[in-house]
């Protein structure tokens, strides 16, 4: 444990549901976790959100308007200096922030953590990286790219596995990781050109343990503990996921305590349940971690309420507490040194 | 009902579990169903794989072997005429079966389809549609493509989504079809250069309703009745799916008989457990169907085992029973035409 707290700047106008229910997650957050939040916004409209009770303890800092869903990142980030992902990405950039968490716009959120804290040395493109559970308990598959670069080269995806690698190496506590490509078929052949190229490339080095393609059977198995795919494959399959999950909760909510012995018997499993709960709701998971900039940024869903966010600010502050950044950035070197000496 | 048999060619020799449980599904269907099969193979180790008595009312047309997963579709099927497949599509093309069911490189299938069956009129690539599931009861939505093609023109998807249209409307009987476009977002600028060149060409046609870019999250919600994308995102997504009915079973098998509390509860849910398994399960809906071929064609998994190909094979007795052929060869030459008319 540290023993200072992370300091989690909140983009509290990103999002579906922002700001009330972003507040409202910051709120427990910062009662349950022990992190110190700086809300930034709309000081109004934040304020207006919540009981000014709840807001004591959290820090607003003022921004200006925020990235709309419908706007090109780049141009919009670079049109509104003072939009709340910009602040809240300079407060990284000070120091006076340790994490970032938005639910807003993510392409935008990439672009702004790009130009306001750069990318690790050796990164092409950073990465959006969610933790999915497996069907062995406490064996966690990290999957990257799950939505910032809808077109990857082979190149991009060696790196989302080298990052992905030592993320669960250091931060999920896996001795070496198994390393997936995600694909149509087991054999190198199999999938579009991208698709074979990279099976080549990441066949072809020392770095992480490559076991070669994962299908989509494959992901949730456990027999992988990271796999890579572009951001668009990884964003369909990251929101059917949660939707899957919900969809799981509905039937057993329906169908179990169908009947009187249904009715005692859930009674009885009460415990049981939430264990299975917390095992397939996508709330619990809440967002992913931008892996390849300077700095550490979670991404949540746009459609993000409280319990939701509340997650992924408990995943920045499991980041800030792991030094992840630091995890990464002193692995990769190393291993990026050892590969060029091999060369 | 139809006062004819339909009369499946069933290639014995394709999947991972050929022919064993290629032929138990058979003869399950055969039993069950009140079709005709025609186990296409090799004869010695389809009698070898059951009973002789239960093969007795399946007729065995003779092939010579099979097309493997790591070879390449064309040129495996030009060298070797007799295969399973090429057998399987002779029977349908010669009229002795109405529909052929395979389990096989599915690669090969669709190749086999086309160069022994041909294309529709007016279809560039045939597609392979599967129906899942939606969480409202009754109302399935059709996905195409999960498997056939995987780098996808915008026409093409969008003859995927005329043909898909036409299904949902005269085989799953859906009035007025509503079709989305997968995508990483709502917004008609969202995705890849290839999605959003596809929202604009189905914006802008009137042969079906499209209804704009369904996200991971709207795949089971009940909203759409077609969803288009191309073969790679749609068959990682039908694989996906899948598995995590299987996953989601293990989770309860494991969670909820925990403690003593937990095993009384179970034995009081088993009935509605069952119910849970029913609702979950992927053995229950079995395979795709090759949508844009000159015949009917239903693609089962690699890893169909008897349920899942019994399954298969039922999906391709419907096909043959709603003439699913004629009413998409009709009405896609009826809206064909009246779209030049209107140019």
């Amino acid at each position: 444990m540290e023993s200072t707290q992370a300091r989690i700047a909140v983009d509290a106008m990103g999002g579906d549901y922002a700001p009330a229910e972003i507040v409202a997650g910051a709120i427990r957050a910062k009662e349950e976790l022990g992190v110190e939040i700086l809300l930034v916004g709309d000081p109004q409209q934040i304020r207006d959100s919540a009981q000014s009770d709840s807001l004591r303890q959290l820090e607003i800092v003022p921004a200006e308007g925020t990235i709309e869903m419908h706007e090109e990142p780049l141009s919009a980030l670079r049109r509104k200096p003072q939009a709340s992902i910009n602040v809240s990405m300079n407060l990284v950039k000070q120091g006076r922030a340790d994490a970032v968490v938005s639910a807003g716009h993510s392409g935008a959120a990439m672009a702004a953590a790009l130009l306001r804290l750069g990318r690790l040395k050796g990164i092409d493109r950073p990465a959006i990286g969610a933790v999915f559970p497996s069907v062995i308990a406490g064996k966690p598959v990290l999957i990257l790219d799950v939505g910032a670069n809808v077109d990857c080269r082979p190149r991009f995806l060696e790196q989302f596995a080298l990052m992905g690698s030592i993320y669960s190496r250091y931060v999920l506590g896996q001795d070496d990781p198994k390393v997936g490509l995600l694909n149509i078929g087991e054999e190198p052949s199999k999938g579009n050109d991208a698709a074979v190229r990279t099976h080549e490339a990441l066949a072809n080095q020392s770095a992480f343990t490559f076991v070669g393609n994962a299908e989509g059977r494959d992901i949730l198995s456990g027999q992988f503990d990271v796999i890579v795919c572009d951001g668009f494959v990884g964003n369909v399959l990251l929101k059917f996921a949660e939707a899957v999950g919900e969809s799981v909760l509905q039937i057993l909510r329906e169908e179990l305590p169908q009947g009187i012995m249904g009715k005692l018997g859930v009674s009885l499993l009460r415990g049981n349940l939430r264990r299975i709960k917390q095992r397939v709701d996508h709330a619990e998971h809440g967002g992913g971690l931008l892996l390849g900039v300077a700095g550490i940024a979670v991404i949540s869903h746009g459609s993000s309420q409280a319990p939701s966010f509340f997650s992924a600010i408990r995943l920045a502050k499991e980041a800030v507490d792991h030094r992840v950044l630091d995890q990464i950035q002193a692995q990769y070197q190393k291993i990026a040194a050892a590969a060029l000496e091999g060369e």
